[in-house]
This record gives C-alpha cells, structure tokens and sequence, in this order.
C-alpha cells in the first residue's frame, strides 16, 4: 500500500487477503460477495491484451483479475458512488497504470468504445429482474441486485458486442436463471464452452453458476467438476481456501509468479 | 422368477440386483449402463397413472421403475430384436400386466396413442449426431448409439406430444450438448426444472446430466447436489451402493414399501 486512501462515511478499507490487495467497502453501498470472487479465479485470462469487466460495482473483480494478468483493465459501472469507490481503491493500491473506471451505462458503452475490442469480458450482473424481491432495500443496493439498468438480454448482448470474435466472456449467476442465460447468450453468438456449479456443501443444490462462453465458438459444453464451499466439518474446503488465502500464506511464492518470464 | 427364458445365441440373462428383478442382455446387441440405471432413480413418477419409456432398448428403465410405481408403462423401441429382448424379459419377471412393449417409431407414436396422454414420460436416447464416432460397430449397437432414427431434436418433440399438459419429461444425456438439449427443450415447450451432473469421481468433469423438464412448466431450475460414482479409494460412493444394492440387502423393508399404504 503506502497510499493515502481517503474513506467517505460509512465506509471501510478491507483486506481482499490475496497479494496485500485492499479494497473499500461499504455495507450501505456495496461490498463484494464470493461470487465476484469466484468469477475472478474462474475467467481464462491472456497474460496480456485488454479485458473489460461490466457491472464492475467496486472493482473487486479487476482488482483480483491484476494477480493473474498484466492485461489493460476497463471496469465499467453505472452508480457515481460505487465507480469512485472503485477509483479509490484501484489508486490506494497504486494499480491506475492497470485498471480504468468508466462511470456509464453498459448499454451504450461500444458507441464510445467500438466493437469487438476486448480479449476477455467479465461480469457479475443483477441476479433479480426489476420489480422482484424485497422492495425495502436502499437504492444503491437494490441496482446492484436488480436488473434496473439493464435486463440479462442487454447485458449479454452487450457483452457479445463488445467482445472480440474468438474472446471470452465469464458470468457468474444463479442457476435458477441458467436456462434463460444459456438461451440469451446462444442468441447473442456466444457460446458457452465451459461451465462450474458452486454449492455450499456436498448435500446441497448449487447456488452459483459460473458460465465461460467464447464469441462464434463451436458448440460443445464442458462441465467442471463441482466447486464445494463448505466440507462436513462446516469449514471451508482446501479449493475456497487457496482462493481466499492462497497467496497470502506465500509472499515469496507470489513474488517469484510476478518475475517469472 | 420362476418363469422359463428362452434365450438367442449370444444372450445373458442378468441380474438387475435390485428387487429380485432379472433382464437380457447380449454385448452384440444391448447392454444397459449406468446411465439408465441413474434415470430411472432420478425421475419423479407418480404411484399410479401412465408411464412412457422411449429408445426403450431391452427395457430397463420400464423394469427397473415398476419398483418405484404401480403406473402402466408403455416402452417403445424401434429395433425388433432389442423389442423383443425387453419382452421375453419382462415376461421373466411377470411383468406383462404392468409393461408393454410397443415395437415402433417415436416420431410416429403420436398417430397411434394420441397426444398428451402420458404423466411422465422417460428417455434415454443416443447421444452422438447420425454420421459421428466410430463406423465399425455393429448395426445394433450404431442404433442405440447415434441419432439415425430421430435427432435431438425429433426425439423431444416426441416427448413434448406425448406427455399431458403439467407432466414431466425424464431425460439422461451427454452434458456436451446441453446447450442444445436445453434450448431443445425451450422450443417443445418442456420447462427444464431439475437437473444433476454426474461425475465419474470428485475432481473431474461430469460425463452425464440428468434432466427433468415439466409440460409448459414455469422458468425455474433447481441444480440438485452433484453425483459422485466413485470416492477417492475409487470405490462406488454410498448413494450409487444404495441405487444398484439398495433394496437387494433388505427384501424385507422392500416388502414393507410394496405394502404401504
């Protein structure tokens, strides 16, 4: 670190465990769940090239994504106060050279950017059409859970449009939608190659998808083996450890991975 | 048992090591896998109503779920041989009252019993496009293996006629195209609403889905728990010990269940 990171109200900066990252968080207005977590280790990554992250929120997954690449990031989110957020944080961890914040509306983003610029897309979008669920929740957190600003079928086709023929883009969402998903995406000229279920423990039905699709691919689905959080001991297992603290444990390990050709 | 079988050259009768249950098979011919054996415990049936087995083969689904419901079954099978393997089988097991073997096309099925008739209806079909794989296995084998008698895609849309409005459609398949199987479905107005991957042990990638999908059901899938086959001593895991021996150690507490009201 060795910034100085300045925290509005309600705000706090929170280690993100895996190669001194920190992030700033704020339980009012967002903080990240293991699911972006999980997207950011689950995304096939060029060492270099450019990679956009949609509905990016506080920037946890480009954050993450820079222990993996040294690729140009561009995180795109549509809330003023999450993309500052995002900005600071990408500064206190001195990553500005790597990861830019765009504040707009995913939507509209290819009419600034072009088409088919970007390697690698991810996102981790709303999970609720509008109108669903709990109508108490404040405005920040409802957008980031409903899809306000953008239905699945935008944010996909978004997506397709922005990304490169033969490039990638990584979803994380809930099964419940994977039909639909796998239906909008096919319609969208992205076909999903590769998919992972996440369920909270071996007995449990999964409550995660991670969904890899590549733009004009080939039919034909490869099905990972399932990704289990929790083992009978209600701890986490080996896999979820190496994620979160993986790193960590291993400076000099992380170290010798950056210097390596 | 207590019935005589007459067996062609080249037959076995096996034991289906479930209920007392016996079935022939021949490797020239037909040999059921685990794949139909996992079907036929993965489908929801009622405990009575009518029952539909389509690519029937030598009639293991049909047998193996007579001990799941008193529903009459009808199996279609289009090769003459395996139609009458499964016969002689389930005359084996005096099961005549309870299954028929209808000896014909899926896609023409319809002009003869009549549309939306059936509560469930269950399918294992080949699972290679007509033309793919290898040219050099023998005609019996080719059939059960490659779509030469219906594509996905006729072979749904049987499913979908032929099933009631609200019914269910029970299908094993390769999780490569399911995509297409799911999209498939979508088109035939079958709601895929409970699926499960089956992986051959922990670590590695399914090789098998199960898929439950519902007559002009809602948009909602439950992804249930993984199956693992093998543990880690590479040994059958407990639950696929109970599917193929579950109910051969305690005949007593399968009476019971027979009894029940």
């Amino acid at each position: 670190m060795g910034k100085e990171v300045v925290l509005a109200p309600g705000e706090r900066l929170d280690d993100l465990l895996t190669h001194q990252l920190h992030i700033i968080q704020s339980r009012e207005v967002f903080s990240f769940s293991m699911d972006a977590v999980l997207l950011a280790r689950f995304a096939a990554v060029p060492p270099r090239g450019r990679i956009l992250d949609l509905c990016s929120g506080n920037g946890v997954i480009p954050l993450l994504l820079t222990t993996r690449t040294k690729a140009l990031i561009d995180a795109v989110e549509i809330q003023p106060r999450l993309a500052g957020m995002a900005r600071r944080s990408i500064a206190a961890n001195g990553l500005e050279d790597r990861i830019t914040v765009i504040e707009g509306d995913l939507r509209e983003f290819h009419k600034r950017q072009g088409h088919g610029i970007y390697d690698v897309v991810t996102v981790n979008p709303p999970y609720m059409p509008a109108g669903t669920g709990d109508q108490n929740e404040n405005e920040h957190v409802a957008m980031a859970r409903h899809e306000r600003n953008g239905t699945l079928d935008e944010i996909v086709a978004a997506c397709a449009r922005l990304v490169r023929a033969g490039g990638r883009v990584a979803m994380v969402h809930r099964p419940s939608r994977l039909v639909e998903i796998l239906e909008t995406m096919r319609k969208w000229k992205l076909e999903p190659k590769r998919m992972r279920f996440v369920h909270p423990n071996a007995e449990a039905e999964a409550n995660m998808v991670l969904i890899e699709a590549t733009r004009d691919g080939k039919p034909e689905l490869r099905m990972l083996p399932p990704l289990i959080v929790y083992n009978a001991q209600h701890q986490y297992n080996e896999e979820i450890m190496q994620i979160y603290y993986g790193n960590r444990a291993e400076p000099a390990a992380s170290q010798k991975e950056k210097t390596s050709p």
